[in-house]
């Protein structure tokens, strides 16, 4: 499982203000406190990025790229901020993403085949609405697959995000539960190795104990690499989360164990 | 998922002095730790008792419901003992266990219908040597229920012990890749809910880092909540492994989630 840093966000108070007066130092430093930390992937999520939207998207990429190697995800739902983004990676970067969302399928899908890079896919109604159930989820993933293979892509560079719910919903305890297998029978599904990836923090997002929230998100990362999953956007300063993931692998990579490799 | 303590073991020398001197306090100091961790079933595990076996575990069983009145797993290979400890039980106990070595069969198997209570089956060969791979598991399964029925003994009461092998073996991520696989079969191959247990430090054993193997064991542990486990025999001085399996628990166990379980 590969790990994608989501540090570099909007909603982060110091990259907000470091992006609002174009500030390299402080995404540079955040940068590489994700590469220390063990991030195999940087996402870069500025959020709509209304005003000045390709400027500042290539401003962090080309930021963060001066101050490490690792490849970027680029994250917006702009189509224009993204273009721009993905014309400034260096490293053939991943778009996050598309969806159903008619928006989605017309302006990000096809940037996928300009940019010729992986994109990663989410399981939800062309509303936007999440799903409710695993019969949902598998009939979204064959809508997803069949939009995205019209646009005559490679299905290899394809990642679909199932779209966590949270715990704290109704049902939420259920769909944990369910999206489990979605993983599981998804390359079944779609009849190709399809990778999936996940953001983990979705899982206890609500009101909690940050504590109780780290440990269910590992326990529940930990069931999600058995089914299979390939890629999890986490924080990076959860750096407890960075070595679940280690153990993790070291347990289903079904190479011979070693201390070192946790 | 259950938690059955190991702590009550010949192994830990407070135990093994206690026993030795027949001094109830310790192991009463003991029993209560246990359920005050967490234990939902407390494992009585003297050895093989080679003198004095019947009055040591007569001696411990009482000792321990004198301190908690938590349900009791009797663990020996000394089939006297092993009567002896079941008769002195108040509540329904647990008998750990038989497995298709003759005198597992012959003597210990005979003691569930005796008894009429639970009974642990490990997936060994007839000759105590651990399967070296998911088929020869399924195989020792179907092989190991035929005994069982032969006994005439009703299914609900067989709990299956796939036996973990340590990572540190050559093959041991594949064979800990396919345990997870052999829990989730059994139900489907023996054609009924059976219930399943593990002792989750055996995946560990082996020399390493005390804090490296525990976060092995909880990746690991969730991955087999997943899957279906139903019991775990776990030191309750590992209380975040505790924690752990309340936490898998609030997520398979497709109730409302409410932050109280964890």
């Amino acid at each position: 499982m590969k790990i994608v840093a989501e540090n570099i966000e909007i909603t982060n108070r110091v990259i907000e203000k470091a992006l609002a007066e174009m500030d390299p130092g402080p995404v540079k430093a955040m940068a590489k406190q994700c590469e220390a930390g063990g991030a195999d992937i940087i996402d870069i999520n500025p959020g709509p990025l209304t005003r000045d939207g390709e400027k500042k998207m290539t401003f962090l990429v080309r930021t963060i790229q001066d101050s490490v190697s690792l490849p970027l995800s680029i994250d917006t739902s702009n189509p224009m901020a993204m273009a721009a983004g993905l014309k400034a990676c260096k490293n053939k970067p991943v778009i996050n993403g598309f969806s159903l969302e008619p928006a989605k399928v017309e302006r990000i899908l096809p940037l996928a085949r300009e940019f010729d890079c992986d994109i990663i896919g989410f399981l939800v109604h062309t509303n936007g609405m999440v799903p409710s159930n695993a019969n949902e989820r598998l009939e979204l993933a064959v809508q997803l697959f069949t939009a995205y293979n019209e646009m005559g892509l490679e299905p290899e560079r394809l990642i679909i995000d199932p779209v966590l719910a949270p715990l704290m919903w109704e049902d939420g305890s259920a769909q944990a539960v369910e999206l489990i297998n979605v993983i599981k029978m998804l390359p079944d599904l779609l009849g190709f190795p399809v990778r999936t990836v996940v953001g983990i923090s979705n899982l206890t997002s609500g009101k909690g104990i940050k504590e109780k929230k780290l440990l269910l998100e590992e326990v529940y990362l930990s069931m999600l690499a058995a089914a299979g999953l390939d890629m999890v956007l986490l924080n990076m300063f959860h750096q407890r989360t960075v070595s679940v993931v280690r153990a993790c692998n070291a347990i289903t990579n079904r190479r011979i164990f070693s201390w070192e490799d946790i």
